[in-house]
């Protein structure tokens, strides 16, 4: 099978190195509007050849992994022009996206999908062996796309060694923004706070232990990636601020009242989150 | 040299095991006063031997491992007691303690210290060997201790393989609110907001990638050492958290107008934390 992957970054350009180990992929071809992150994936060996978007045709598992603000513009420009391929993207946010192709005639050969891996780095430097290993694929609207099309994305995601789960599209956006778009939200405001007051930056790196450096480190991400995702999922990301806000807030009063009690509380509520995240 | 430990939880316990391979260290005795705490302690091979707080006196060095609220009782009975013992602490607010004993007679006998290593877990179970390697250990008004008492701490420190940076208490909790502090309640407060909303815990293991982890991960912390460290730098903090939901509300009105540039521009502006965080 011949994988052609569009958008070399992190995610893409990780995609393209497992994939490259697996016997079942005979070639990995590969396509970025970037000519340096093209000629930096050829160089490091990541993909076996670069092609133009014409030429990614030639495969037969096409993934989209660019920003989700291009993915719009770009999953109907593939749908127009595929014959038996399948496409698929690993975009952030799914809603818009699905409801975009949502009666294209060949939606059926297109698989929504979400890779529930990253880290704070991109471009394909920082691509890696291993991104995926174990994490969830979110497949989402699969009663959208044919039966061939499903096997054949569920394949190429179990090869790098993740667990398919079902979801809708909607849904998906909206466990989304708490799970994982509030985190960068939080993160960003962390760092933008830390910044703003403590000019003196040696004391930043003095005093920052794990605990910090932890927080913090989600605020490295990069804007060509995180504002089209919080621009398309304004409409589910609003109500959780919100409820962050809310929460931030609760502490304050209870720190500024010295209700030792209710300091408590919070955190033995927050706790909770021991039982659901293991690791 | 003897080495009398009070509290044998994560930091505590961890000083503990590294202390014991140092060969300048003679005998690590320890007490808590949690019995299940001791015996563990004893159990695990952290300390050599278990005493009582009279028995702790044996020590040429005693360190006070205990959370913010009960050194303030702990230290000035100490110092009431000891001949030449030297003293430490671990805690993680500095000004309000040393204001405590700043006119005690034995007050050149103890240094105020804060090592910035920890992690989530608590107890003698999370202590751990090499807690302490390559981090910063802030010891404040040390104008105030004795020579001989500085040179026998940071000499301890070093034996765990810390670097010193010396601080004022007052500064040390302003700049601790900003880099450590509110990165606990920002992650207490993601842990509250996730928690209320998605009743499906099924969605958050599913959805819960690297990012929301990490983000998360200081929400397991201990109400027992985080309230009367909030509650004793309630001054410090609480002006951090107004800024902290400051630049949420910005974000919050930049992705409520679809603003990409006030996005983008609050995105760039937060990436600069890369400079200062190299890990």
């Amino acid at each position: 099978m011949v994988v052609g992957i569009i958008g070399l970054g992190l995610i893409g350009g990780s995609m393209a190195i497992d994939l490259k180990k697996d016997s079942r992929e005979s070639e990995i071809l590969g396509y970025d509007r970037s000519e340096l992150h093209l000629q930096t994936a050829v160089k490091l060996g990541i993909i076996d050849r670069a092609v133009d978007l014409e030429g990614i045709m030639e495969a037969d598992v096409i993934v989209l992994a660019v920003p989700v603000g291009a993915a719009v513009d770009l999953l109907p420009w593939l749908l127009d022009r595929i014959d038996k391929q399948i496409v698929t993207d690993v975009g952030s946010t799914k809603a818009s996206l699905c409801a975009q192709v949502e009666n294209h005639p060949k939606r059926p050969q297109y698989v929504s999908a979400h890779p529930m891996a990253g880290t704070e780095f991109s471009g394909p430097w920082a691509a890696r062996p291993g991104l995926f290993e174990g994490c969830a694929v979110i497949i989402c609207d699969k009663e959208k796309s044919s039966m061939d099309a499903l096997n054949a994305v569920t394949s190429l995601f179990h090869s790098l060694h993740m667990r398919p789960v079902y979801m809708n599209s909607v849904e998906h956006d909206m466990h989304a923004a708490y799970v994982s778009h509030i985190s960068h939200i939080s993160s960003f405001a962390l760092a933008l706070t830390v910044l703003e007051k403590e000019e003196d930056t040696r004391s930043i790196f003095n005093l920052a232990s794990g605990g910090f450096s932890s927080t913090v480190r989600l605020a490295k991400s990069s804007k060509d990636m995180w504002t089209p995702i919080f621009a398309d999922n304004a409409e589910n990301i609003l109500p959780v601020l919100d409820t962050y806000v809310e929460k931030m807030q609760a502490f304050r009063a209870a720190i500024a009242e010295g209700d030792i009690e209710k300091i408590n509380g919070l955190i033995i509520e927050a706790n909770r989150i021991k039982k659901i995240l293991l690791k």
